[in-house]
């Protein structure tokens, strides 16, 4: 059987540790393919580049894989892979990560690793974001790893639904300390921003955006629930933001 | 009793003509105070300024209204309107728009219009983002303005849940032509991405993103029927994006 097809892409960077960590698993699982940004694109949520023209540079970057550099963000990286490098082949699973710091909850809204996973699966590619509790450049992905190939195992051998979208945020912790795997829903926390302002060198205002992230979800099914008592949290995600229960109250409008 | 206090945002940046519109809405019905980006930013999604200072500049754009235009992206402006521009005070609604162009279906993951109207919602505003089915810098809003009025007047007189958001799409049509409004869930639609190729000026290649809309989501329920057939749709939506009903099958990957 041939081997099967992996797309890597990430958001922190087509040199940061984290995507390096996930090629080396990937490698063991498949054929791998990366398609990354050139630079940080941290936060960059669901952006797609419109307005300007797009590089692609292919580069030696891990050895003996094929990968591309790209001057957008991670969604583009992931419709150029599939639509420019890819273009006649299938992909049979898209992993985007191992981004450094959490991605749970609702940062699941501002996370390119997780928007670039979400556009995989708009593209009909099944995908996974994963993402290591660890902000730090310097972050120990090793403790990851075992549970990384075991979750793209079992992804690839009991294909879930075409389409399907995996957010799995791994706990900062040794090995022997992660407790194992749980399915959970998104936290319902939230982040409480704090701006600090400042003045530049030219004496002008400005505003840097800062805050904490505020979890008041104590459910016991949510994802910072698994992840604050030694689990790996997989949340299913899905594209589909209608809120189904709110549409019946909401007909009232219709004869206003 | 004292008049409600209306955030308004948009995408395409301060000095479109569908901010113009929304404005001028909105100050009909209560105190406006309008923060928007300086320059246009659409296909942002929910994109964030994490690397970067911001800047805030009071402009004189609209008549009797207090005005800031904001360097930073759609989500960027809503959390300077709340944490910043109106620190001390309750935002009753915050409005979006009136965004040159659909947002229907998944367009909501792309959209700028309708992140900065989910980022008011995960900050407990009620929110709404409002789109004109026409491209065009001379859109014609006038058709849209009633209505509108009528959606943001029944929100305000019948609060729906805090933290709701709704996406409204407007069909280009004379006023006589659209037949009222329907209540919608998210049409499972799609973008088929196509790149043009080319080599700028220095004979280096660029990819520039293009594709078209397909739909063949047919639900008689969906905001893309709604549009086709002349209403303007509401789809309620949220930021959980957990797949619930993918949750059980998977529990099967917990033994794995």
């Amino acid at each position: 059987m041939d081997k099967p097809l992996i797309l890597v892409t990430n958001d922190d960077g087509i040199v940061a540790p984290g995507i390096r960590a996930l090629v080396e698993v990937a490698r063991s699982l498949g054929d791998v393919v990366v398609v990354a940004p050139d630079s940080p694109q941290s936060g960059k949520g669901h952006a797609i580049t419109i307005h300007e023209p797009l590089r692609l540079k292919k580069v030696a970057v891990f050895q003996g894989i094929d990968a591309w550099e790209c001057s957008g963000t991670p969604v583009d990286c992931v419709k150029l892979a599939k639509h420019v490098v890819l273009k006649d082949r299938r992909i049979d699973l898209c992993v985007s990560g191992i981004n450094h710091g959490s991605n749970a909850s609702i940062n699941i809204l501002y996370s390119g690793t997780l928007s670039a996973a979400m556009e995989a699966s708009l593209e009909g590619i099944r995908s996974i974001g994963f993402s290591l509790l660890d902000f730090s450049f310097d972050a120990d992905f090793e403790p990851a790893k075992p549970w990384i190939k075991k979750i793209m195992e079992h992804c690839l051998n009991h294909p879930f639904k075409i389409g399907d979208l995996l957010n799995v945020n791994i706990p900062k912790l040794p090995l022997s300390e992660i407790k194992g795997l749980k399915i959970c829903r998104q936290a319902n926390a939230h982040w409480v921003e704090e701006f600090v302002e400042g003045r530049d060198p030219n004496g002008q205002p400005y505003y840097w955006l800062s805050g904490k992230f505020v979890n008041e979800d104590t459910g016991e099914d949510s994802d910072m629930w698994a992840l604050e008592n030694g689990y790996i949290s997989i949340v299913p995600s899905m594209h589909d933001l209608t809120d189904y229960p709110a549409i019946e109250p909401l007909r009232l409008m219709e004869n206003a």
